[in-house]
């Protein structure tokens, strides 16, 4: 999946990911009137309409860009309605060549993970496997530590999908963990149990931030560990396992750039949420690669924002992208 | 919802929540075989499955414990139909009378956390609101910080509902973030930020744990202060802002009970995790109150632990369910 990505960052010319996050703010009244034309004052309304939306924005962008990241928080708030739009968005977005990252945040102990995993592996069922949700890519939630990652490792390990494992995100109220900082080492029991795997008995990233740092680089160690395992690093460079770090902090960009040399940024915070493409160059390695940052609103209320109006919403999302693209391709 | 739990659990003597976590290994192959009757061999068979055997544990167990939590993992897993399976499992549960915990350990930033809290709170759409998901309370993850809990907050404030916040998991795993020792409160420009928060303002829960002690504290901290918000205090004594915090980790329990002294536990980790009955008391209060004890395969799992078989689902669970109420009981 990171070949891919990077291969198709590379064809586009746009280190770009298109959030595809609708809500009744950014979508045209008359889509949603025609969507209760047909279903009625229903939240199957509100998830066709975000389908029909997403399709305008997705025709818009395909070849343009080389994925698009909805959040399955806006959709999960329609409850199953919400959910068929989410899979459907996902389906026609890699019908048009578009990747997909499914941005959900998910975090829970071994086996609980291991039924999330069914984001991005086949589901045993039946004697056969089923394609469920099929996201190339998901975001998680490091909080639980380890075993929470395991099975993801497991389903990407060998297979064209990947992760992104939140760090640092761009949100004000991350500095209430994230930058918490580290006095100390894991308790020794927990080091004992470390040495039984792979992934962190080669030492790599644990001695980095173990001590006397943000909280944010000590979990930037254990991705950047946990994305040297087996089969999980590409031919181009970067694992498999990548992590989010907000573009809204350059200078932690920057250094943790410098201590994951081997992990690819998702960049969220572009955009509506206030970073430029002047904070985004750290983000980048020396060749202007390891990186795709993500806008959301920047590009599907682009057509709001430049006041051309509801007919607009395909070549607004256009324009919108392509000014993106010369804005950080400038600085790269 | 916090005051609702507290009367639920002196009814029934029993500060038990059953996980309703179903998987191909706890439901019985003739409810599969049913299943797959009227489904075919299809996501839409293995959630109906999962429905149909959760009804049984229900029955069972209604009157006999306040609640179930059933973890949103296993459903999501199944795609559409396993979301349906989840939201109808709700509706069954609280048509018997049980209080639902959603366990879905959900985080995001601010906006995104806002649709999230449409698991708790009814959606506006087309100038009417829709009761979508409706669980009584649902789980968070933590690590994104006080802008990710806020539209929770809000969403709870007035109403009858509730929260468990990730403090201290009982998995293995928890150690690799939640144990680091924490050198130094948070950065200053957070500090200023946050004296516009009512809730950080009053200057509990900050300060504790804010030097020299492990993440999961200061966590604990932060989940105190967040709770004592206007409107968010219980006239039990207890917060609608609870805490998760591992069985099996009965000295941390003990201590998150000192520092946390009106925060509401919910304790996973009983019987399958390892932790005993005697690990449990220390996570109650003087009183034997203050918190509630989740069992998943201990419980529906009981048909196969105890040789009954498949025509014992909810015997099995029942026997189960009283026996630990009794382990629980003899200890407080």
């Amino acid at each position: 999946m990171i070949d891919r990505l990077i291969e198709r960052i590379e064809q586009c010319g746009a280190p770009i990911v298109v959030g595809l996050d609708p809500t009744f703010e950014t979508i045209p009244e008359k889509i949603v009137a025609d969507s209760v034309k047909s279903f009625g004052e229903s939240p199957e309304a509100a998830a066709f309409a975000m389908l029909k939306f997403n399709r305008e924005i997705i025709d818009a962008v395909a070849g343009v860009v080389p994925a698009v990241k909805p959040n399955i928080a806006f959709y999960e708030r329609y409850g199953i309605d919400g959910i068929r739009a989410y899979i459907m968005t996902i389906e026609y977005a890699m019908g048009r060549g578009l990747m997909v990252i499914g941005d959900v945040k998910r975090g829970d102990i071994g086996s609980t993970a291991a039924a999330y995993a069914g984001h991005i592996e086949p589901i045993p069922m039946f004697g056969r496997k089923f394609e469920i949700w099929n996201e190339d890519a998901v975001t998680l939630n490091p909080y639980l530590g380890e075993d929470s990652i395991t099975p993801f490792l497991d389903a990407i390990r060998g297979r064209d999908k990947g992760l992104f494992i939140l760090v640092k995100t761009s949100n004000p109220g991350s500095a209430d963990l994230q930058d918490l900082m580290i006095a100390s080492p894991a308790p020794a029991s927990h080091n004992e149990k470390k040495e039984t795997n792979p992934a962190s008995g080669s030492g790599k990233g644990k001695g980095k931030g173990a001590e006397g740092c943000p909280l944010y680089e000590h979990v930037a160690g254990l991705v950047s560990a946990w994305g040297e395992g087996e089969g999980l690093m590409g031919q181009r460079g970067y694992s498999k396992v990548g992590a989010v770090v907000g573009a809204t902090h350059a200078d932690t960009g920057a250094r943790l750039r410098e201590v994951m040399p081997r992990t690819f940024f998702l960049v969220p915070g572009y955009g509506a949420q206030g970073a430029g493409a002047k904070d985004i160059r750290r983000f980048f390695d020396a060749k202007g690669g390891g990186a795709i940052v993500n806008s959301s609103r920047g590009i599907i209320g682009a057509w709001k924002a430049d006041g051309k109006g509801a007919g607009h919403v395909g070549k607004s999302a256009h324009a919108a992208v392509l000014k993106m693209r010369d804005e950080i391709g400038a600085v790269l």
